[in-house]
């Protein structure tokens, strides 16, 4: 595959305070998205190097689609050595910023080196030119949305931006970078803590402006077209794409985990919570539409599936948008906390502080498990998350640092986490599938890398019995492939759905690869491009000292059946090691 | 080697509460002190376990010559997995309770399992007929020296006493445990955070009572008194162990690492020291003698060395004993503090709520880095200890958690740990033996496993030239291999100088375990037991998921030139890893 010759790679030196414009490397010509941050990490950075030093790299990309007519192809890719985990890390969001970097022609912004002068903060400015690099002084300490906002004013509403918030500023491992949409709120970068990559930058934004772009071209339009069409249909057409998830948004899962058994709940003690109506998807639809918010939203240009929605409170005012059941999980049923309008103000507190809320949520879980507040205290966690965390005190200190970090430093034991990062909304003891996901995934306990819910729990790909062992290592291992080359692409996760279910899908994805870049993937070249991304992961991993060992839940998981199905997780190592026989 | 017939194990079960008395199986017969806690770790405890779970097991064990007459036999060592380093741990201490057990016939008391019950303490009696579990509620929380004054009250003074402070009580990972000395004072299990573990099995103290123990019988009575008269004149004619030591303390240490450009001064950016003189071993003797203290002091009785001291205030009050180098080079150099009696305050505070000096004083080098209070605050450092570390508040948690702990909260890339412990008093870029030591210590960062200052610098054993690569692999091994060996034995690791020194000195050591055991080894058998227990050791770690990767110092040292020498850290992966070739 050949990029075009317009494509060129940005490269920053913060060390030396020097930008450059550099021409693709045929190596790199065919990738995009996690594809092409995994390559460049795994080239570049030592995989030994401390990931908040000067030998790691922040890297951006958006999808080989980014910046077409495609729908749902509106993601960017950010890649790193994870504070959070120590593994290489590849973490995509929406908004807007993937298109104009993709319009600009840039593969990828690649930010290296650190800040000499203790203390500056610094901004990043790309055009058509290159990117030019300002200190900043009057951002610095603000939140997501104020920084947005000032960006706005200062260079028009059509300009990309990627932010941190005070989280990412002061370093902290659940930090993430945020990526404005189009109503200039917020999607984030969420896992892995790349928010304290780019504050050991010291970099406080990055604005993005495409006027006099070349845009994107199309090798073969009409091809394009047509495939698009066909991609555009099968995501309507499916009742997860088409259906539940705009109605509902992803909370469409609250109550669907909750009677699956598989809703963490209590720091991971129980599969069902009691009250889980009131923070459910459809409580959640008829609160939005009782006080005129929006149920459906896209958090980027081209969206049609349209997750998001827009949460307001009783007075109409906008609270959060982007409100996804992991959040309302995490800080609903993991912290016993049934008042949705407590857990959306946490939502929008953590957008603005900028920390990742999965992660946020689960160290709240493990926060409560010490006794540093009782479950169920809503109002205390957003007291926490405003006073402690955002103001970065010694306490907030320890809470941003995650769910692990909150386990080492108050001796407890109960720590939902693989590889350091918090372990999402879904119990792998009774949703086996997605535990063989949280083990072997090369991010750490990540449930996007493998969707495996699709199949354990939605019958989206056919049926493997989540309270059964068989086929989840070749469940976990099909989707993960799949997805590290959809992540490559630029396409949102849930065009899983169809794509798994819809025949036309899949080939009309690839159909616009092919005539984008006049090229002939076939899918098995897809499904490759998936492996050698894993196996590219995997051995950056296995050179910064990871080794199967890590490969584990932690042991409560083993120990602790949960109810209602009373299920353990009950793999061997040499299970869960067969993962990586491919 | 065959133990004798009254030789036991104590077996404590803190799940159910229950104790037995059991039969030294053949295997560990023959072994004591390191050698034996490491087996029965290696053999007992899952190496993936959560060091503060249930599956994790605290053991302690006399030396093989402990209870005996022998000069400077009275270490006890106790075993884990460590919470700081997640490898398995030795740390050994002075103090009464090795002997004690030895008398008591005790090979090893092994504690596992976590009470059920929240929030209870307990205490453990030992006596001649084995162990017993009380409830323990009106010390808890109190400091060590508290505890101790008040079991001697209820128990007498003959008691042996192993106690933790309330670091350990609330499982900070820079908890010791603290054993009582001959004068009601402490010495201490200091680093791996075993006193984390005491506290996660809720045990308060543990108390050892020898009335009518059967006592040590030696096989060979004659041969044994010869041997070690001969061991005991060789400590007291070597210039450092009958001279040094004795009249400075380790302290001796601080100008001769100043004049080495080995003292690692303001968190390990030079390697010399303004203040040297006002914190040297020579002040510190003149000190004491001008305030009517004791500048001679032994941990044990039989110890010749009597390196301790007893450290006054100007009214003649105890401030502290056991006053390290380590500390004092901790809090001095590293921290810019040049007040040794601010020193001598905060060595007593730690002593009290039991954390290791040599980790806490690093972790101070790193807070100060981080800025949560300036290098030279010797007034703050003693209120952070007594008012956050000593109170639990959320920084003395942060504290607590250790150098590498305080690193990851705050962002901080200058933190001077190997597997997360911190690197204690000796620059490894100037003095390149020990980070060999450092690097490939089963324990993480202990200059105690291979102490090739001795060579380096003392010219004890020859000389290495510590500033070239050439034979400092060899130099570490040699002495790491040596050091397990002894670690077995009971004795305290000073016997190390005459040993490399005086050619009488360790065929008396092997002389007097013949003697005691009615058995023949040779220097080979000891050179062998060394080897094995390393790599028991070893093997141990490699299946708790570490690999040579771990075997580092943080990259600083490969970049950043040390003053005087500008010297680097410069050793490849290979020449490192080259370690365990034996």
């Amino acid at each position: 595959m050949k990029g075009s010759k317009m494509d060129k790679i940005l490269r920053v030196n913060m060390s030396n305070l020097t930008t450059a414009v550099e021409n693709v490397p045929a190596e790199w010509a065919g990738l995009g998205g996690r594809g092409l941050t995994s390559a460049i990490v795994a080239k570049e950075v030592v995989p030994t190097c401390h990931p908040l030093g000067e030998y790691n790299k922040l890297v951006f990309a958006p999808g080989l689609l980014s910046g077409t007519a495609a729908a749902n192809s509106g993601r960017l890719s950010a890649g790193a050595k994870s504070p959070l985990t120590g593994t290489i890390k590849e973490s995509n969001a929406g908004g807007s910023a993937a298109q104009v970097f993709a319009r600009l022609g840039v593969k990828a912004l690649i930010i290296e080196g650190l800040p000499k002068e203790a203390g500056k903060f610094y901004s990043l400015h790309v055009n058509r030119d290159g990117v030019t690099i300002s200190e900043e002084t009057e951002l610095v300490g603000k939140g997501n949305f104020a920084v947005v906002d000032a960006v706005t004013e200062r260079l028009g509403k059509k300009t990309g931006i990627i932010t941190i918030g005070p989280a990412g500023e002061m370093k902290m491992a659940s930090a993430n970078m945020s990526v404005k949409d189009p109503d200039g709120k917020l999607r984030s970068h969420g896992r892995g803590g790349l928010g304290a990559v780019m504050g050991s930058k010291r970099i406080k934004y990055i604005s993005i402006d495409d006027a006099g772009a070349p845009g994107v071209t199309i090798a073969d339009p009409d091809k394009f077209k047509a495939a698009a069409r066909t991609f555009a249909k099968a995501l309507l057409d499916h009742p997860v794409s088409g259906e539940g998830l705009p109605t509902y948004g992803t909370n469409v899962l609250v109550n669907i985990l909750n009677e699956a058994g598989g809703l963490p709940t209590k720091n991971f003690r129980y599969g069902q919570f009691e009250g889980h109506d009131k923070i459910s998807g459809e409580t959640m639809y008829d609160t939005i539409v009782k006080r005129g918010g929006k149920f459906k939203h896209g958090c980027h240009a081209g969206c049609i599936i349209q997750c998001s929605q827009v949460y307001t409170n009783e007075k109409g005012e906008y609270m959060t948008s982007g409100f996804e059941y992991e959040t309302i999980w995490g800080m609903g049923a993991d912290c016993c906390i049934d008042n949705l309008d407590d857990i959306a103000t946490a939502d929008n507190i953590m957008d603005d502080i900028g920390v990742d809320s999965i992660e946020t949520a689960v160290m709240m879980g493990v926060a409560m498990e010490a006794g540093i507040l009782p479950f169920g205290d809503g109002k205390g966690v957003i007291r926490l998350l405003r006073d402690e965390i955002g103001k970065g005190t010694p306490l907030g200190r320890i809470l941003g640092g995650g769910a692990g970090h909150v386990g080492r430093t108050y001796g407890v034991t109960r720590v939902p986490v693989v590889k350091n990062q918090g372990i999402p909304a879904y119990d792998p003891r009774s949703i086996k599938g997605i535990g063989i996901t949280y083990c072997t995934s090369t991010m750490g306990a990540d449930h996007t890398a493998g969707y495996t819910i699709a199949t354990n729990i939605l019958n989206v790909g056919g049926y493997v019995d989540p309270l059964k062992k068989d086929g989840q290592v070749e469940l976990s291992r099909n989707l993960q492939i799949a997805t590290a080359a959809v992540d490559s692409t630029g396409m949102c996760i849930f065009i899983a759905f169809p794509a798994l279910d819809i025949p036309e899908c899949l080939p009309a994805l690839i159909d616009m690869i092919n005539a984008r870049f006049g090229i002939n993937l076939t899918g098995d070249d897809v499904t490759a491009l998936g492996k050698s991304i894993l196996k590219s992961e995997r051995a950056f991993n296995l050179a910064a000292g990871f080794t199967n060992k890590d490969d584990r839940l932690p042991e409560f998981f083993n120990t602790d059946p949960v109810p209602p199905h009373n299920a353990v997780w009950d793999f061997t190592d040499e299970e869960i090691d067969a993962f990586w026989n491919f």
